[in-house]
């Protein structure tokens, strides 16, 4: 029985992702559930974009994901189920399946996506602020008991064309692009540590500063000004306690961070912030 | 192996959840343990009588649910089980299930509760300050494990009657009653988001109000003055961002919201505010 | 299958438990995981140390614990995996473990360890700030599934040394130590409710302050001043709402509390305040 993973803002004071995984026991009470994160700040999608990024490849072929950050619930929004990498993400189509979709449809992956509309497969009645419950869980658990996707609702085509509605809002508006400088990206989100992490992926950096990344330069353009640090470093602790660094994080993307406190705070970063590796070295 | 739900105060921060799981692990290894919600706040039982009302009949049949809100711990209070619409629920007597219990009782099912008196069926020594560990958990996982309810303790008669224990302090306040003036409640639920759920359930209002959903007035005595709003809308996104709306909830209450933002904290608005839905169409 | 339970200053809105029960779910799809606590302050070891040693005592033998707050991931500490008391622990070197290690050996318990470098029980590459993920999720996952600890790396000796490693750095500073006097230490920890716990216990304590709890006078040494409080007493509704009251907390310390509020905050008491039992009955 493959797994469901969870990933919304709902919180735990309201009981929301327990309704949720209770909706899942009763259609398919062999499924293992995970929680991936459930304090994603209020309808912040790009925020449950970065955090699926990172997550779903660390699952087994066959999981399936739920991701609900929905403030459109109960609109024009469409739900839908994506099928990629063996997995498959189920979501309103506001952006949270953004980068995911960029990401494989980049790597030349097959996507498939539906609509999730058929009301054999939703609770009735559907209510109008709670799609999590209705409609999402629901289809996450018959997708784990085997139902072929097609049951669900019609295949859709444009939703995952370069325009479509996947690429979606806030999120697309800070994804890497091919338009971009090289080694120049934005601040795409800051951890609960505080850390700061980048679109910039390391190893698509210039030869020259793969190769020597003591020398590089990283500018930060903060509300207070541009922060520069020198050199790709190995780890937090290889600058002095409360010292800033910059390195590679655990997703392979450029991170600001401070040893031992919150870079955010401290630098006064926040998401959005415009990122430069340079190769000029400060003498 | 039945499922086994969680709601606590309890945070995230101690591992007391943590040890109540390890308990259960340790008495009926093969039962299915769902967290509800651990961010109640602290001694709430209003709040978890709440959570519980909007969570249970999601679960299937069988399913037993420990609820820790518990401020009287080691005092005179008792611990219960009671059983009712095929479920189990295990709490103490001091309100947190008195919405599920009035519900039920008001739905005309069958209720039964025990007193969890049987040192069995403890852990050895019980503390003073953690009954979750010690009685609650220990009673839950017995009855996952099948063992006659009969066995933790006496029967108890009178707490289930109209003034007995169950329907219990600061939410009896609270709940629906029948002396209520048709189409008046209160705030009974501010959840994650600022959305303020009442008392009044939308199926109960007088037919005309039903059929003509959009001339009803809701009128909310917030500490900032008497809020009128117009019309019980379909969703959030009925109005522009920012605006705020009235409608239906995902447990079929009537619900004040505000699309994109914090009803609760825009509006001033708090628990116990009188809401009253009028027919008179303001022009 | 054997329980891995987590315990980790994660929050909940990176995605990073949910991260390590991927990587746990695609070694070990069968083993059951349990949340411990993910609140813990960021690095704060001392914490974690205590959350620990109040938990581990409620899980199934053959259960395996990791433990990650690890403000220096990817710096000079080691990765380790114990084992005592027919469990496992797996968690960084930096005194997480200190609380358990020590009250094993207090207790005679044959305590082993081992340094987690073997690189086929890693995942690849490993990164240089989240072996959470890339190290001791697998570690305990392959223990999980029955793997040989000598496998995961070499045995390790001196860590287990009254002066080794896992006698680490900010927790040694609080723990019990032999030279204290009697029925005197320290707060250890603030728990969610503001309860202050202390490293004195109660059964510990002479024979004439057990015999006689009542006429006990307990002395906090808080920023305020000292704070005397009269009577070991049973529960906190031994006084009236709103007053402090010291008892034998859930773990068999003595703890500070105050009766449906913080202690903490009323009374301005942090860890590391010295606490004393003196027979000293004031009149």
């Amino acid at each position: 029985m493959p797994t469901i993973t969870i990933t919304t803002d709902f919180g735990d004071a309201d009981g929301f992702t327990g309704v949720l995984k209770g909706v899942i026991t009763g259609i398919a009470p062999d499924s293992r559930v995970v929680d991936i994160a459930h304090a994603i700040p209020a309808g912040d999608a790009v925020h449950a974009a970065f955090v699926l990024r990172n997550s779903y490849l660390y699952f087994p072929p066959g999981t399936i994901h739920i991701v609900i950050v929905d403030p459109g619930v109960g609109g024009s929004r469409r739900a839908l189920a994506v099928r990629g990498a063996g997995q498959y993400f189920v979501a309103p189509d506001n952006g949270v399946l953004a980068w995911v979709v960029s990401e494989l449809a980049g790597a030349g992956e097959e996507l498939e996506a539906w609509s999730l509309d058929d009301e054999r497969f939703r609770l009735a009645p559907v209510s109008n602020t709670f799609h999590g419950r209705d409609i999402f869980a629901p289809a996450a658990a018959y997708l784990a008991m085997g139902i072929d996707p097609d049951e669900l609702g019609p295949r859709l085509v444009a939703a995952l064309e370069p325009e479509g509605d996947l690429s979606g809002g806030d999120v697309q508006g800070l994804l890497p692009r091919p338009g971009d400088e090289e080694g120049a990206g934005r601040v795409i989100h800051i951890d609960t540590f505080g850390n700061c992490i980048t679109t910039i992926e390391i190893a698509g950096l210039p030869a020259d500063m793969v190769e020597d990344p003591e020398s590089v330069t990283i500018e930060i353009e903060s509300r207070n000004g541009i922060i520069s640090l020198i050199g790709l470093l190995n780890s937090y602790e290889s600058v002095a306690a409360g010292q800033p660094v910059a390195l590679e994080g655990s997703s392979g993307l450029l991170e600001i961070a401070i040893n031992g406190d919150s870079a955010a705070r401290t630098l006064a970063i926040e998401r959005g912030d415009s990122v430069r590796c340079l190769r000029i070295r400060r003498r």
